[in-house]
């Protein structure tokens, strides 16, 4: 058995996120009804991360097992040619037996892009979250290193989704301001679920100048979902990059 | 009659480019039913450009003449609500009775985008045009060097349209490099049909190592379309802005 390690790029818009449902498109059952097409045999592929519907990525990381003797690399043209040309293989090689693509990950990068104007962006839509107010991005900046470190991050997490523990480390989170655009970049060993878009959204808060950067850390601390911000819509998110 | 200057961003992927045709769901068709579904009068839109089927532009001007008594700053978000999500007005204006956005205009800027990587983008599929070998983009910049000035570009445009003359002026022509994302720049009185997507093709084979630098004024002065490069795919293509 060869354990295959795939980085990949989609385009979220048209699924229903990463793992399969009953009903809907989802990224991972596209892309193993294209193994299974390629290989002709039955494979369970995992993924790092389940992302929702309409969150994109651009170093996703998936895994499957299999015995078929199509060299390692040569998985990465073959399931190309398979999938739709919104979900890209970017690299397929072989990992050790004990690689988990989910388990063995030590960290992750996400982004989140904001499109700051009066109107909508028509060319962008489905990558640029609309925020027609113009947001004070210095004290955003400022409300970030108040989440830098490891935190009981229960005020940020949705309800749904059963975790041991709610602690979390984040070890960077910044902005990219460049005019109309403000990226937010945040790395960190985990995430709970919906984390990063509740944190833009209290970073939201913090550029209408409704929360202080310092109110950060009582946020935090009350562990209390309802005094963080809103989450916000999937189409600003992408999956950068995973760490093992 | 008041004189209506539009500002547009589109996403030219699903409309048969800007002017109306027979068949086929176009920019300007759609723009004027929005319009005439607001003023219920008839109108006819005037565009700057002939955007081809699949071409974006982040500035396309329109203009058209109405009676209507709705303040021309109004425009805008009235017809972003009456507007599919992938056509945008950033700006409405009033501008005085004389004002063409076709014939008035002085000069245009677009852009082209390339990604130069092993494997296409699925994010960006409709935006950037996929090139598989890496290109010399320093090669590429040389050549820009010689497209600039005041020259006939009959060697750059493809056949169809009528133009009393060939002869167009480009003040600039320049390369933005970062990662695997190359974005060409070109400003210039005018465009023949085709002529940015046919330069872009013929900085490719460049880039190639296909045309030395200094072989374009060869290209320019021989007229000969058969010279010059390929017509690239007009997903690369976005129109930025007019001026007048």
């Amino acid at each position: 058995m060869k354990n295959i390690k795939l980085t990949l790029e989609y385009d979220g818009t048209n699924y229903q996120g990463w793992q399969k449902q009953k009903i809907g498109e989802t990224i991972q059952g596209t892309l193993e009804r294209a193994i299974e097409e390629l290989i002709k045999e039955e494979v369970e592929v995992t993924g790092s991360s389940r992302t929702d519907s309409g969150v994109h990525a651009k170093g996703f990381i998936a895994n499957f097992k299999t015995e078929s003797t199509i060299p390692s690399n040569k998985f990465r043209e073959a399931l190309n040619y398979r999938l739709p040309e919104d979900i890209v293989i970017l690299k397929s090689e072989e990992v050790s037996d004990d690689f988990h693509s989910r388990y063995s990950a030590k960290g992750k990068t996400y982004s989140y892009s904001i499109i700051n104007r009066d109107v909508p962006s028509a060319i962008y839509r489905n990558y640029y979250y609309h925020v027609k107010k113009k947001l004070n991005t210095e004290a955003m900046e400022e409300a970030c290193k108040y989440f830098i470190g490891t935190h009981d991050f229960n005020a940020f997490k949705s309800s749904g989704g059963s975790v041991k523990t709610t602690v979390r480390t984040i070890t960077d989170l910044h902005i990219e301001h460049s005019g109309d655009i403000i990226k937010i970049y945040v790395t960190g060993d985990g995430f709970l679920y919906n984390m990063v878009r509740i944190i833009v959204g209290t970073l939201i808060m913090v550029g209408n100048n409704k929360i202080k950067p310092c109110k950060i850390k009582d946020i935090i601390d009350s562990k209390d979902r309802k005094k963080a911000g809103n989450c916000v819509p999937a189409n600003g998110l992408i999956l950068e990059e995973v760490y093992y």
